[in-house]
């Protein structure tokens, strides 16, 4: 996310109660998770172990749990319970604004776009032109959707990012990382019936132009869909996965957080995804192998009593 | 679909601007895909491997992408792009009706059947008596629910098949067949709460008398689910799938499209249905086996350990 | 459920027209399923071999198709068909309330908690404090709602349980046993889009304090989730399991109902769980094991051909 306006790293350090370290006079422009920070970022690490990738990240201010030696041009902020002041920082800066009526006010939406009764598009949100939001449909604030996209009713697009930092010593263990990426639709899509579309945690999560995903669909927190993929229903995406274009899943596939699969793979029905997978292959099974290599495990496991006579006969 | 008056083909002609064959005085009455063609209908056909098919089928105006000759007592239209001529005529026959109010004027809702609010009934719309329609419920236009029908909150009736024409030489690929069918709910069925029911692309998608629906199920497009049937949550039928009566599908059993399950089956949990299933059987797995065989497999699986172990030790 | 006010069991014995047995001037204070019952309670029985485990168990009315001897202190309910004498009952003390508007008059909300546009809050529903009601979310009768929950958009909580009796001599087969139950959402819980929570049959279902919910996820009748549990996208859990504290269960993981998993569990994705779980440990596959025997159980597999091989080399 980044901030209207430029803010003063001594008016975050002090909003947050954090000791500043390093540059004292630079502003942030925004505030972003690790692996998406660019240049005027705020991010955050709190487990040493990350402590490397983010002092060398782009991030130009960096809330972290230990005082270290500032790198070059950057400033750190040390403060004992990062996660909670990068949340509240984005609480300050994105806050909930309650809606008043099904249709903000404050949405953008474009010539020859229908807006069926009982959607709901909340503030901020832009709809381009000729699409078709289906009754019944929940658009939260700040989505941005492109021309021609038609979505079915019941869809849910840019609920929050199911992130939580489990805290074991606490009555409430999960705290929440409060979310504020967007969700963008390109053109020519068209979103089946209940699908459910989470916004980024703090950068975006897209939907490549010309994909069609059929009813039931979760597509995670800040995955990246590509242009042309064919997802079946009742699929589910986890958080921050890339899934290149022209890629097939058939119905209630399952994919993993985190991995790439690559542009025009197929995943065949019920498959588990648990890690990156190359393009322009066929797969299946939970977990998932290449397909033929699969097919022949199942039928090698239908001969396992077949071998079993074999090893008894030759006992005798 | 039926038209609502026949229209003669060579409107038809003039309108989608192909080519004429055969009997030039027929009245088309209404339009259909293949495998859905009853007599008085347009087809079309595409794919020379499917003219055979489509010209010996029932449609009395077939559109064709080759000049063939033409059938004794039909009419061809030939045209370079069969299926977007079908799509003008959908679009033109069965044009999206925007609409103003959450309930339609031209939906026709019987003795003792609530309307919660929230719920959507689109136009042309018709309930029987007694049924019990939740909030937030969206019911597309021209949906057929007959008597004692509960339909639990967050479902969606009637929404677009997914069906798209793959064309990789364009930049949008997928070419969607706009779908003109209805969903058809019969007599004392029950459909829980967020589940989808897609209707057909030129057929009706029908749910058989006395069924029961668990939460978030998927029906494809054109389905016909049989009487008395029990599906468990989470339960995906593809597009076009027969479902013969009194069949159990348990807890996120998916069905692929265009098969048949016969009469009696049950089908254990998590399941994978990849091609039709004989009736009066239970069957698990993903791919589904007979059960009893799938569970043998099983065991087999837990003995290769012991297998190994007999070959090595004969090796001494 | 519990009825507002005690009912004699006279009037009861009148209303559904049964045969009273044992004392008569009881009076009863609900009803309930057999696995439910506390003192007071009218249950039923319609099997002989429950009979035993009804008649000792802490009901006080029960309804039963045979006579038998009645249990001090205890009323008998002799009726051909229990099952639809406690359906009548039901309906007499928990009938469908029609709803007029969006939010109920009769609904009790807490202060500081938002009900945004178009969700649905139902009659003597109770939200606590500093709750967020997303847009579309329906919220049945009598559901219970603590503080500092947010439920996103689309949520279904209350639709009734999914349990029938079939009576396969019946043109409609399945013959349902209305629900009563409550759906019980303790503080700091979070569901995600598209979610559906059952309402018990008589009893209550429950998601525990703490406990964070992903998108699409479906809660069965009588469930209960315990505390600090975390459930990723598309999970399933069947009707009155019991999910016990800290319990981590992965996208697309599918619970069967009656069983409990224990604290501490993490089952993978895409498992199934057909029978109850230890607590502490991590468990994979459909059907589920350990995830360690199930991981060893993919590699050996793997070395089937590699067995075979060794098999027929020895024939030479």
């Amino acid at each position: 996310m980044k901030f209207e306006k430029p803010v003063p790293v001594q008016w975050i350090a002090e909003f947050t109660g954090a000791k500043l370290i390093g540059d004292k006079d630079q502003q942030a422009t925004g505030i972003n998770e690790i692996h998406k920070v660019t240049n005027g970022d705020i991010s955050f690490v709190d487990f040493e172990k990350y402590y490397n990738a983010c002092l060398t990240s782009a991030a130009t201010v960096i809330i972290i749990n230990k005082e270290v030696p500032c790198p070059e041009g950057k400033t750190l902020l040390v403060i004992a319970d990062p996660f909670s002041a990068f949340v509240s920082i984005v609480k300050r800066f994105s806050p909930f604004e309650p809606a008043t009526k099904m249709v903000s006010d404050s949405a953008t939406i474009g010539t020859g776009t229908h807006i069926q009764p009982g959607a709901f598009v909340g503030n901020h949100v832009t709809i381009g032109e000729n699409c078709l939001i289906h009754p019944n449909v929940t658009i939260y604030d700040h989505c941005v959707i492109g021309n021609n996209v038609t979505i079915h009713a019941g869809c849910v697009l840019g609920a929050d990012a199911f992130y939580f930092k489990r805290r074991k010593d606490r009555e409430v263990q999960y705290d929440k990382l409060v979310s504020c990426g967007r969700v963008i639709i390109e053109d020519d899509v068209e979103i089946g019936a209940g699908s459910t579309i989470d916004k980024g945690v703090s950068g975006d999560t897209i939907i490549g132009r010309g994909t069609k995903l059929d009813n039931h669909i979760h597509i995670g927190h800040g995955a990246i869909i590509g242009k042309n993929c064919l997802f079946a229903a009742q699929v589910g995406i986890g958080g921050k996965t890339i899934i290149e274009d022209e890629v097939i899943l058939w119905g209630q596939v399952g994919v993993s957080k985190d991995l790439t699969i690559g542009k025009g793979a197929i995943v065949l029905a019920q498959s588990g995804v648990p890690a990156s997978l190359e393009g322009g292959k066929t797969y299946f099974g939970s977990p998932v192998a290449e397909a033929k290599t699969k097919m022949r495990e199942l039928s090698w496991i239908k001969r396992i009593p077949e071998m079993w006579e074999k090893i008894n006969n030759k006992d005798k």
